[in-house]
């Protein structure tokens, strides 16, 4: 028998307790009972998010969300800066190419950042530019910009900042409104432990003030619609009751643990796996401050990536993840976010040990997890 | 103690087993254990849809899902014609609306249908019509429109017609190929028996042919894409995987029980379920075909039909649901597809026969109960 364990950067596992909450007999969207539940999970996320404005839950993946900030905050010819260093910032430039969007693209390697100093450069160099678009986490490269930079670079003009929060929300610590952050964009089955299904968009004042203007077309994922059945406390449409439920129980579940201690423990897991990987000789993929929702880790040469997540899976019952497009075969990606632990770690990095050996590399057994025990030994 | 039973037109109650098998631990939609489970519910899905073509399955609901059909077959300033008859038309106008389409308007009275012969005229009268948008089931109302009759009237013409099926899939016949419907739209949380989240699409070739020349801008629903992926057995982007796994589980319950008979068992609720609210000397709302997913009852003069969903509700603790818009507090409906059976409904006339009682309206009690008992005693 090997357990199954899912640490792939999302979706993620997702606890028991929840799954079983998300078993009950459905309950309808127009009940009291939902009634309850829309208003508890609506001020709880307000605390998630940092935030005092309203979180919206509308029903689709994280992608659908990414669109909608667009769609609901641009028009058609209007200029924008994409931060592109991975292939999450590839789908902003898909999703405003889609929608005739006029973009100045800010290029980094991947595993790489790009500096808020060219962001700057590049509105002063551009003037009228409406929105900058990144990523907070870039989970296929594993690195986490600098949003808060970011954010004090664009507070000072008209752009709004819109951020893909998918794989960073709960994970990695984001103020929205302490920051300046304009656009926050995220999903159900990553930081919350949730499956697939449900997205979360928050919008600032300014925000919304680009709203008013936006002139793109949009219905489904109308979000100032949205909003006014929101404050009322209904549902525009039919939502994703059944994740809904789930995201009350999980909500519950970070507000017992303390948004902070969850913060700690997702930096904790990120430092003892890239230790673990370090101890066995491998290197970072990031050249810059690394994601605490995933650690991406280079092979040796002559080693395919691919075959280390085929072998996490088939001789370990271990879902994690390889490289897209450059990083195809030259990297794979351990996820640690949401319902993880320290011995999920531990589980990993001993994964990873017997499959460098499988893989006929050097394996001094043990050396990663002792890395990890360190790490893990530091807590207070 | 009182069950609580949902016969809401929507959400729809979901089987403990399917509830159970949703609620198994996350697997991972590039593992093979998805790739099985996709494989089967593709091919199970155009068996529902009654197609040779692909059904796609985005992660949103059924407005979504209708917004998909008009954003991605449409381009702004086309010439659209919408059958409207009750709320749902009202959401293909507002659609339309956002995205610019010149809409010629069918109405008809609430309660009432468009006959096809209004539809064929109105496609002479303006020539280069796009598409011919409308519901089949128009839960708003209980009216079944006659899709059939429209399809061999667009057939003819270069206009595709686009069929909400969101509460007739697998509850009334609607073979797509033979009837030459172009576009079907539908979604998981009625006929489908799944918690809301997950929609579906299906194009014919004439449909595909209107979507290469549609110049609206989408993204997270571009069908195109998504049938790229599909094709390849593959996900465009992470999908609902929790209700796809519960999707298996449906499919496979309703070819055990055979479309054929689904849909017979779905007939005979409704009409039992109309037969007992006309033995209890109310009226039927629908003044033509009335749909086999849900009876919309009007109420004796001077009862607010919103009272007696409150009753259903407190005294015994059946989600039922009233009208809307112009027959708010005049109509109540009760909806019985999906996961209904014949003793569902005689359990809602018995509640209903009580709270017509609780009213303080004349009641012949067990007369409802009767005349839905001869119906289902016609059982071959």
């Amino acid at each position: 028998m090997k357990k199954y364990q899912l640490m792939a950067p999302g979706p993620t596992p997702v606890p028991s307790e929840v799954l079983l909450a998300m078993a009950r007999p459905i309950i309808h969207h127009r009940a009291p009972e939902y009634d309850a539940l829309f208003r508890e999970v609506r001020e709880a996320l307000k605390r998630l998010v940092q935030t005092r404005e309203d979180v919206l839950t509308p029903a689709c993946t994280g992608t659908g969300a990414m669109e909608a900030a667009v769609s609901n905050t641009l028009s058609a010819g209007d200029r924008v800066i994409v931060v592109n260093a991975g292939a999450f910032a590839q789908r902003w430039l898909a999703i405003c190419k889609a929608y005739g969007l006029n973009v100045v693209e800010l290029e980094a390697p991947h595993g790489e950042t790009v500096a808020a100093a060219r962001i700057a450069e590049a509105l002063r160099a551009n003037p009228g530019v409406k929105a900058v678009l990144v990523q907070h986490s870039e989970s296929s490269t594993g690195v986490l910009h600098d949003v808060r930079a970011y954010a004090q670079v664009t507070g000072g003009t008209e752009a709004i900042l819109i951020v893909d929060a998918v794989s960073s929300l709960g994970i990695a610590d984001l103020p929205m409104d302490a920051w300046g952050i304009d656009v926050i964009v995220s999903a159900s089955q990553k930081g919350l432990m949730l499956p697939p299904g449900l997205s979360l968009l928050a919008l600032s004042e300014k925000a919304w003030g680009a709203a008013k203007q936006s002139k793109l077309p949009k219905y489904y994922l109308d979000l100032a619609e949205e909003r006014k059945y929101a404050q009322r406390n209904e549902a525009r449409f039919t939502p994703a009751v059944s994740i809904m439920v789930g995201l009350r129980e999980v909500l519950r579940m970070i507000e017992a643990e303390g948004l902070v201690e969850v913060f700690r423990r997702h930096d904790r897991l990120s430092r003892a796996t890239r230790a673990g990987a370090e101890a066995l000789g491998l290197t970072l993929f990031p050249k810059t401050t690394p994601s605490p929702a995933l650690t991406a880790v280079q092979v040796p040469p002559g080693v395919d990536a691919d075959r280390v997540v085929e072998r996490f899976a088939t001789s370990h019952n271990i879902t994690i993840d390889g490289g897209r497009g450059p990083t195809k075969g030259k990297i794979f990606r351990i996820g640690h976010m949401g319902y993880v632990a320290d011995f999920d770690v531990i589980s990993a990095l001993a994964a990873l040990e017997q499959v460098l050996y499988e893989l006929g590399q050097p394996v001094d057994f043990g050396a990663g997890l002792r890395a990890a025990q360190k790490i893990f030994s530091e807590r207070s």
